[in-house]
């Protein structure tokens, strides 16, 4: 997979590269057990610091998405805890849908906005 | 507005206090023009240093959620830039999505949590 890092982004690049991860498994490009770059090889190809690719994937093992291989590195793992990721997902739009109600996005829009990101997992 | 500090989240002060803020304009609890406590008053009550007030004042202020006016302090005042804002909803639904997919959870229960989220709204 191809990781887009912005680095005129006000979001930190360990943050970028978490995300950029978790979108790779979400829409299948990463699968359960698939093996992540290196630290050293993905810092090089990206051109970044090897402490912020092993900031980013230690992160990743805190939250359930890799688990971390003695000998064969970061490795897709998602550990799946629903009830967890159900909170994690309320906690988290609560704060979107609440910022965008302030700023005049209506609850249709929102619907629209949900299915339109799911629309280009299919694309991708 | 009761403005809730969960000091045992792995979530910054004045992030939580900026998120009770924005939720409590979504919610109608603060309206347009509505003068918020002072930076003194609101780090007592809630009994947090006065700079994570100020920095949660300022941060509402770069987002546009509120003006600082010399005189009456943090006003509630939201600027409507619909445009962004659904560029800054689509962004921050990507993550909350990709990470929710990556946990089992569905697009229809992610639909479901938007309607019970703002069906929280009509409550508060």
């Amino acid at each position: 997979m191809i990781i887009q890092i912005d680095f005129n982004s006000d979001e930190a690049i360990y943050v970028q590269l978490c995300n950029q991860i978790i979108l790779g498994i979400a829409t299948s490009q990463f699968r359960e057990g698939d093996q992540l770059p290196s630290v050293r090889q993905l810092a090089d190809t990206i051109g970044i610091n090897m402490h912020t690719v092993n900031k980013a994937y230690s992160i990743l093992q805190q939250e359930g998405f890799v688990k971390i291989d003695r000998r064969r590195g970061a490795i897709i793992a998602t550990s799946l805890n629903k009830l967890e990721a159900l909170r994690e997902a309320h906690d988290m739009l609560s704060v979107v849908l609440a910022r965008a109600t302030c700023k005049g996005v209506s609850r249709q829009e929102i619907h629209e906005l949900i299915d339109e990101i799911y629309a280009d997992y299919g694309d991708i």
